[in-house]
């Protein structure tokens, strides 16, 4: 696929929104879709509220290629992702054959019993697709555009890896950033110049203060990586002759 | 205010949804709201698009209490909070006098000129009030249940405790935690039955494993301490019946 591929994601749990709980889902789905031509556009974080996620999942499958839940899907009462992604859908919650089987695969011969509770973990909205769970048992899920993924890090990075293998990623958004050493206020008339002549790149102003000094970290992100490389010595000229130190930095990510 | 008070978070900012950035204010906003009895019921984060920023501003403030903005109030090109708020609000930008007066005073006697681009920092919706900047010089804005704020961490957090002034707070939420070591399948039943007995408290289960044993941290929430007291005790005689060794932790935060 070419073009841009979007996608939401949407972040579940009570204990996000209260701060006794840090999400690092975000930056590690942030950082995979930019890698795989993905963009990701929205997130949101909504409570352990049936309607709440509903709503959010409706309206970010009708607005981006790709939506991913995390959050929700273990064996207790407050784990409802299930419940209303189906209802998002219209559809019923059916228990999964598949996933039966490979949570008593994952059971057996073990001290735990895979009771009503654990039993859980394989209902599905009716319709979906399962999403590999390689380290616990109990899997993900798919409906349409939809992926249903655990919160917990590890696990959520493991089906997010499984995920990817399906997903079409469009064009990748490469980056180039320039440091300056001057303040924002100063370089910002110039950068607003250079945003104009290169409209098909985006840029990105990031203003630091370290060791008593204000300075600048400009991002430019486009798909056509010699638009990308004219930008940016376009920008380090006009910077050099506001009389700063533009340097182009090592990329790491996009 | 008594009562249930809500509040939405919007974080703006490309780089935090390519993974470049990692937002720091949730966590903060997140806390400070338990705090003061404002249950923090959604965050968003979009992108620097001035129609994805008033959508959500929009949503937010038709469905909460107060809503808090981060990011996108500086003097470059990609700073478009304000126009786009000004949208969402259906009114004219407008040159703040008092905020000109404070960047003026700001720059005065420094190295920096009050050029357009910093001048520009002055603008506000129409109608709007000034959040106050005891950081540097630029403030933010409210505009009806809206505050606009830095996405600097330490200047938004010096806004959002100005702003906190102004907030009406309602019943605050009020929590206990139990540990215990048994398996989150093993006492989701036990969990579903003490919800279903204290109805007025919110039971989340958060399962860990740590030095290769299973256990969850249960969390209970609610405005009476009593009837919080209640259901822990509850919970943890529960519990021990299922042979677990159920603790109740020092609480930091609700």
């Amino acid at each position: 696929m070419s073009g841009i591929v979007t996608a939401a994601l949407i972040i579940i749990g009570n204990e996000i929104l209260s701060g006794r709980t840090r999400d690092d889902n975000l930056p590690y789905v942030a950082r995979r879709c930019t890698e795989i031509g993905v963009r990701l556009a929205e997130v949101r974080v909504v409570a352990d509220d049936a309607d709440a996620i509903a709503d959010a999942v409706n309206a970010c499958r009708a607005a981006h290629d790709y939506v991913f839940t995390t959050g929700g899907i273990g064996p207790t009462h407050d784990d409802i992702t299930v419940a209303a992604v189906a209802r998002a859908f219209g559809v019923e919650v059916v228990r999964d054959a598949e996933a039966v089987r490979r949570l008593t695969a994952y059971y057996e011969g073990g001290d735990l019993e895979l009771n009503e509770a654990r039993l859980k973990m394989a209902d599905a909205p009716a319709g979906a697709a399962i999403v590999d769970n390689p380290v616990s048992g109990a899997p993900g899920f798919r409906i349409e555009n939809v992926y249903v993924m655990a919160g917990v890090p590890e696990i959520m990075q493991a089906m997010f890896e499984g995920a990817v293998r399906e997903i079409k990623g469009g064009d990748r958004l490469r980056a180039r950033t320039v440091a300056v050493d001057l303040p924002e206020g100063t370089i910002a008339a110039t950068l607003a110049a250079v945003q104009k002549r290169y409209a098909d790149v985006e840029i990105g102003s990031y203003p630091y203060y370290r060791s008593r000094a204000f300075g600048v970290k400009v991002v430019l992100r486009g798909v056509d990586e010699a638009r990308l490389d004219a930008a940016a010595a376009a920008l380090i000229e006009a910077l050099a002759e506001l009389g700063g130190n533009p340097a182009l930095e090592e990329e790491e990510g996009a």
